[in-house]
């Protein structure tokens, strides 16, 4: 399997299958006007010859590689320890498996990766790219710009909704503000009056907005009832703990997504906290199973992650077909997602 | 970011970080001989432009992308649920990151769109591939082979250690046969007569070894003490249930992998059979933290999976080397790593 192992050949197929040089080349490139049973030979020839299409020298004439790049601007051990982006990659694949499209995953220890990253999306081997858990300082939107791929982002970047050097920026995302404020709404509906906030990371628009929503509602609230989580259990066990300390009269927490709210709930029960009496308690995200199989169950804001993915990769690719067909020209807008409020035990 | 934005040259950078464009492409291109405070002012100026190498140019001369693709034959929703990919993905991503080689992960749906993955690896876009949970009717070894791509396979594939096609397979795995007899054995040394074995899928050769190195022990076993399950904690309950419908005097089980074992002590904890006293069970993998949070904690064979994934990296890295340096040579050989039955509560 080195560079000198020669590669079946159209012919060889051909020969194999029984078939013409143009039968063959008309099944190997998806056209029409073949029989079932020549199909089914020439395609048994390709398995069996491990036969590959030369798509460098096509690509050279579409200009296409019918793959799409995904990066997460998170160190690959978050990756696959947040079954957030699970769920987002689901969506994604699925779309892009639909359209022949290559799902490329751009995997990074961390930030000072983000070069390299973007070297291999100016090196022209993908048509597009899915960028999404951006960071406020995060170098990749420079790089993807430089690299001059078209992108869709999951997550309102930071940088507003308007143009950047003339290029839309184009993202879906859900209405995180409008879920916090439900979330809060329904809080304050119970009749609790001393509502605290589990934020995520805030140098993330959609822990920022999550917080603006809060804040909405809680006009005026005591800063101490805000603690900075970052959207793990472990970080919601932290929060939780400094809320306690700080006003021991906290009845109910919103905690900006579902895994904090998971580590939320664990230390309300191990300091006694009886939940929703005590302390009532919302997340966000509804991430199954995790929002299911908590003690209690719990209440939480939905959004579909797994469509948020969807529309991601169906955007890109109707930007791609535009490209192709018509050069550059306006690309689709941007797509917000409504939330709606889930209710179990928790509050 | 469509492709008619210009990109920031070179030049540009030299110019925002007030040095000479010699010094800017030394920087860039990773040269000595710079002073600390321009290399800085160099990379900032690199950051702020989103100033990326013109990687495709360069790959012409050196005909290397510094890009390696992993492939793992399993449907992407069973890679992320499947804590063993992860693992071996982390070993993987420390080791060519040390090596500031990018990791192009390629995710399907399924099996049907793996001629599609070699499409990929065949248009030029990475320089090797890392390739590992393939089953035994799997097409992508053919159409890796076709596409031509350095590989070194996680797992020793299905068609033997010799050599195919005159090049040799270079894989990595673990003892499967051997760790198999050592729990076996353990599980004779309690004074168990009737072990019994819940298989991986046996279309790989993991789990075909593993049944080997059971038969091993014991030899002449009633074939009702074997249930085929397929390393997770679904299957691993299914085969349970039928173990105590066929054989309900069952002492032991040896589980294939720990997430079938953990089905398993589910089933037996259901139908009231204390664990280890009236059955004792033993995984392989030593899984964290699952081996450690099963009730009770599972004895199992420790074999270390992110090593694996690292040294496959490695390998291939060595490879790709010699192939630059040498011409096509003698590829490194395969490793096989001991494993250590690691002991808990459960036998």
């Amino acid at each position: 399997m080195t560079g000198t192992a020669s590669r079946p050949t159209l012919e060889a197929v051909a020969a194999r299958a029984g078939v013409s040089r143009a039968t063959a080349s008309r099944v190997v490139n998806g056209g029409d006007g073949v029989r079932e049973p020549l199909v089914e030979r020439v395609r048994r020839a390709v398995e069996e010859l491990g036969y590959v299409p030369n798509q460098a020298a096509r690509s050279l004439v579409t200009r296409r590689h019918d793959a799409v790049a995904v990066v997460i601007a998170e160190p690959e051990t978050r990756v696959f320890a947040d079954p957030f982006f699970a769920l987002q990659l689901r969506g994604i694949s699925k779309e892009l498996t639909a359209h022949d499209s290559q799902l490329v995953l751009l995997l990074t220890e961390g930030r000072d990766d983000h070069v390299r990253v973007g070297r291999y999306l100016a090196g022209g081997h993908v048509d597009g790219a899915l960028v999404f858990s951006l960071h406020l300082d995060d170098p990749l939107p420079g790089l993807i710009h430089g690299a001059g791929v078209p992108t869709v982002f999951g997550g309102r970047p930071g940088w507003g909704d308007g143009p950047r050097d003339a290029v839309p920026t184009v993202y879906v995302d859900c209405d995180n503000r409008g879920g916090a404020r439900d979330a809060v709404r329904h809080l304050v509906g119970l009749g609790r009056t001393r509502i605290a906030h589990i934020t995520g990371p805030l140098d993330q628009t959609s822990a920022a907005d999550r917080l603006d929503g809060f804040r909405d509602v809680m006009v005026d609230v005591d800063p101490a009832l805000i603690a900075e989580g970052d959207f793990t259990p472990a970080g919601g066990e932290r929060a939780m703990r400094e809320l306690l300390e700080r006003r021991p009269d906290v009845d109910a927490v919103f905690a900006a997504n579902d895994l904090s709210a998971a580590g939320a709930l664990r230390v309300l029960r191990e300091r006694g906290r009886r939940v929703p009496d005590d302390v009532a308690v919302i997340g966000f995200d509804d991430m199954l199973p995790v929002a299911e199989q908590t003690d209690p169950p719990l209440t939480t804001v939905r959004q579909d992650i797994e469509e948020i993915g969807r529309l991601m990769a169906r955007l890109l690719l109707r930007r791609l077909d535009r490209a192709a067909d018509e050069g550059p020209v306006g690309a689709p807008s941007s797509v917000v997602l409504p939330t709606t409020l889930v209710r179990r035990a928790s509050a």
